[in-house]
């Protein structure tokens, strides 16, 4: 079952690969269409392959809703993680998967077909792959030494927002940054080259499967608020265990 | 000269791809090691090459320094544009090269080995090129439609003066960014995928080559004073000729 949705996952990246460069064809009032027809594209594609291999299955999609199922289990699908990145062309964008049974996230891919950085985990596994290796977070617990990601762009508002509520992170960590592409930079947390990803705004199908891939190579992951983390409600904080005690300053503060 | 140009500036950014992709497997303290040695290897590796092809011409470096030649030309290289993306696991890092005689850059060339994306451009061809194809910047002229980049990461001091200096940009454009790659950046804004960089920190060899780019696909470039461009002083500016008045409105600010 692995193997069929790697095939499906590398399928649907190829399309967005392909619109990524074709991208400079289009017109400055074509630009956001682009990146809107090539979520659809890509969800419909998903679902419809899906479908094929488990039609009692539910999905759930950014652009297609919710279709419910009969199994208990459902899917939940991003077509493209990173859209402000695809559109500007920075090669940061990715498809994003999760299965989940019960309520419980059980397999997770995330899959960026530019870079061919396929991420992977399963709750059986107990372990997170990138292109079939083992993989695990960094062993970084001093924040100096901390390579940070929050999720903002140029809005001000939201600036202010992460620094007033992570001013001791933004003023003492190593070097941060802002990023809007949740799923693959969880991902690179759970590969060890960033140590943590705090942001308020993630959708739930943008960080579910990102999140099983991270705690399953040692990382941690809370809800924004520092609660047990939902796959289920907007916003996400992973890091690596070293740091969770600076990242829980942010309840005393 | 231009095919065994871009031979040796592919075969720089194999090393660069290999590094990349090997990211994972050094430990915390060794980030910054990598970045420099990678910068520094790859310098290496352009200079020997081209001083093979051009013994006497005098290069410019990052980690070189300057070593003079008596032709009368020099190369700028920049072994590692996007240091930050590059460590942190984000596929938008690029080699850029440019080679200035009697104080003019007559040939621009950046190459991102991740995405293959060569940019490349001589004065004499008045056009620029991407993987061979010809390019032109976006006719975005509306503000509210424009993609705009600003040059900062999350050190709030710089934030609070970019939002400051260009507030009407950061709140009047469709979407705004800040991102820290200014040769492929302004490369993007060559092809048409973005509308405007705003950079008071870049180096002089990271946007030397590119702003031959960007000027030859239709682009206008100026120091970040608004002032004539020189490639020889910090920070940049660079846009679509419809963004040019908004842009100037800092003046009158």
């Amino acid at each position: 079952m692995k193997e069929q949705i790697e095939t499906i996952l590398r399928e649907a990246g190829k399309i967005l690969a392909d619109r990524f460069q074709q991208g400079d064809d289009v017109s400055e009032k074509e630009r956001f269409h682009l990146v809107t027809n090539s979520d659809r594209e890509v969800e419909r594609f998903l679902v419809d392959r899906l479908r094929s291999l488990f039609p009692a299955d539910g999905f759930v999609g950014e652009e297609g809703g919710e279709s419910p199922g009969d199994s208990g289990a459902r899917w939940l699908v991003d077509p493209l993680d990173g859209t402000t990145d695809f559109v500007m062309g920075k090669p940061y964008f990715a498809v994003s998967l999760a299965r989940e049974e019960q309520g419980q996230i059980v397999a997770g891919y995330v899959y960026n077909p530019i870079s061919n950085e396929l991420y992977s985990s399963t709750q059986d596994a107990r372990a997170s792959y990138l292109n079939g290796k083992p993989i695990s977070v960094s062993r970084t617990s001093d924040l100096r030494e901390a390579l940070v990601v929050f999720g903002f762009s140029a809005r001000m508002e939201r600036i202010r927002r992460y620094y007033e509520e992570w001013q001791w992170i933004f003023e003492g960590c190593r070097k941060g940054v802002g990023w809007t592409t949740p799923a693959l930079t969880l991902c690179n947390v759970a590969r060890g080259r960033i140590d943590a990803f705090i942001d308020f705004g993630a959708s739930s199908v943008g960080h579910a499967a990102a999140s099983l891939i991270l705690r399953n190579a040692g990382g941690v992951v809370l809800s924004y608020d520092l609660a047990e983390y939902n796959h289920c409600t907007e916003g996400v904080i992973g890091c690596t265990p070293g740091l969770l005690e600076e990242i829980m300053r942010k309840k005393t503060r």
